[in-house]
């Protein structure tokens, strides 16, 4: 069978996701299982948006609308943009492949930053790219570092901002620095898969920049605080020609129909986002000071997740967690051994965490 | 921007889909709008998916399981397989783009027939791989001229089976032949997406093939009969490695977790099935025998779709249909002039069909 295989497929590691909490009660035969392993909002889903998919229900023997023309309608009034600024994908992720395919040569490379999110990389393996990436200074994107990979092969960077699994930010100082350095041979995908959790102020308008250069796309998700990642629907936003271009690679039904319903009614309740806003920047202020007295180092972050020091084996620790009912998530897959990330969840689920690791950290008497 | 865009992708012409209700309503400021195009179950999804979708609507925060683990075990059940052979994908059509960039390298190529499902090329495409196509015979896959095309550099044959937009299928002793004579470096894929409307002996069961073979694919899906096209959820059956290999390739979270849901509530729905099943056949009777009075020819169909000679630009027939809010497809992208291809309706539908495709077709006095 092997022979059979395109070579670079044996190459590729597949991403291993957080563990679901369905699996964790099986396998460990448990009852009460919190899953802070995915970065998901511990809310559930928006309100409305349960609605608009239980009038959607009947009706998906159709096949979806393949143009997206509703949602592209509204999200253009959101951003001040046309609806041609709008391209959809089964997630975020397979916007990267679509990006990749409509850009990349077999000879051209993307760069992006070492310990970021996986799929860059991943995709990129699978469709025979190849990814240079340039370390982190302090847990953060180096765009000076990564400037210099740049060479008249450089087609592609990635940029998560904010990054997962770090939570760090680029600035707005450092991107116009680094878009002004970059030639314009060269598209950049900026990642805010969590940009709804920011709170400082120097965090980069990305859309202005779209406005002044042809060669930015920006990614956003309806997976994280809007609270739909069972859905699968990601989007991007850039120039109408190089949307147009990544429409013609798309796969004609690839965002389902519930998908299109329920993110139609979820851009509609403001009162959810705020919500969700407020419970992750209290639940992160929670979690920053019963680490910081358990004397546990982490990584300052303006997502819904912490980067945790856990000062011994993260596996071990994830593994010890997960005995106790609590789904974390560690870094080994980023190479970060000492490690764990866990995303902030109800307050309720963020207590049973920090009581939990306190109990798998504290030597047995 | 065109010359940032990869070379190959301005060649790809993309899939044209057919043309949804809702649109049609909104163009034409029409109220009622049957749609019998893109051959969706007119049933509706079995109503233990709805039931099923409902108790799953308040965790659409959370991601799908990676692994579909429960869907898998039921397949294996149902088949008598094992989970590891098979993968999921966001409808067939990610599965083809998967057995692509798992099975072909770039100096490789595929065939498959002409006038067949359009993506196996399009999708070829995006991925810069190149597909030589036989040419049908009297609207029939000639599986003679396919293996004619076969050579060193062949990796991949798709066969739709029943193939669309003909209806037309090939039976055992042609593709027992074709597969004896076949090089055992070459992966056949066949394209069962119909398969449940089959009603002829001699329709070959592939999974016979598999227990022998390691080069086969077969394809199902839950979007036709099952009737949850608007969820997109296709699956490959395989030898375990291979499928394993395919596992590496596909994104990890590319089936949405209310089409796992629905799929194993719809599984269970036999009647559902069968009921379907008989209003296909019996609606195909219907709509065979008024072509026959009205003087038109079709291919006869083992599908849920009938291709008929219109006599007359297809296209014109179409959009002449769609006025009076009857929403059939034209031919034009299948190089079929002349042909419309029509799926299937409930037997109001299907009269509604016969009535309005003789108002069009009759020349006004």
């Amino acid at each position: 069978m092997k022979e059979l295989i395109r070579k670079s497929v044996l190459a590729v590691s597949p991403y291993i996701a957080g563990k679901p909490i369905e699996e964790t009660k099986r396998q460990l035969g448990l009852k009460e299982v919190i899953k802070l392993a995915s970065n998901e909002n511990p809310l559930g889903p928006s309100p409305k948006a349960i609605s608009a998919m239980k009038k959607c229900l009947s009706c998906v023997n159709r096949y979806p609308d393949s143009q997206n023309y509703y949602l592209k309608k509204r999200l253009a009034k959101y951003f001040g943009l046309d609806r041609a600024n709008f391209v959809f994908g089964n997630g975020s992720d397979e916007l990267i492949d679509v990006i990749i395919k409509t850009l990349v040569e077999p000879d051209e490379f993307i760069i992006t930053s070492d310990t970021t999110f996986l799929e860059y990389e991943i995709i990129a393996q699978s469709n025979d790219r190849k990814v240079k990436k340039a370390p982190m200074l302090y847990f953060k994107y180096d765009l000076g570092g990564m400037l210099k990979l740049v060479d008249k092969k450089t087609k592609l960077i990635f940029i998560a901002n904010p990054n997962n699994p770090t939570g760090t930010y680029v600035n707005k100082y450092e991107v116009t620095q680094f878009l002004n350095a970059l030639p314009k041979s060269v598209v950049v995908v900026f990642d805010e898969a969590y940009d709804a959790y920011i709170d400082v102020d120097d965090y980069p308008d990305s859309l202005s920049y779209l406005k002044k250069r042809n060669n930015i796309i920006i990614l956003k998700t309806f997976s994280k605080a809007y609270g739909l990642a069972g859905l699968r629907l990601g989007y991007a936003i850039g120039n109408t020609e190089l949307i147009g271009y990544m429409e013609r690679i798309r796969q004609p039904f690839n965002v389902n129909i519930l998908a299109q319903s329920a993110a139609l009614a979820a851009i509609e309740d403001k009162e959810f986002i705020k919500k969700t806003r407020q419970l992750v920047l209290q639940g992160k202020a929670f979690i920053y000071s019963a680490l910081s007295k358990m004397g546990l180092g982490f990584v300052p972050s303006v997502a819904n997740f912490i980067l945790v020091d856990v000062s011994k084996d993260g596996v071990e620790v994830f593994k010890s967690m997960l005995k106790y009912g609590v789904i974390v998530r560690d870094m080994k897959q980023y190479g970060l051994k000492n490690f764990i990330r866990v995303t902030i969840g109800t307050n309720k689920e963020n207590e049973r965490f920090v009581r939990v690791l306190r109990k798998v950290l504290t030597p047995r008497a």
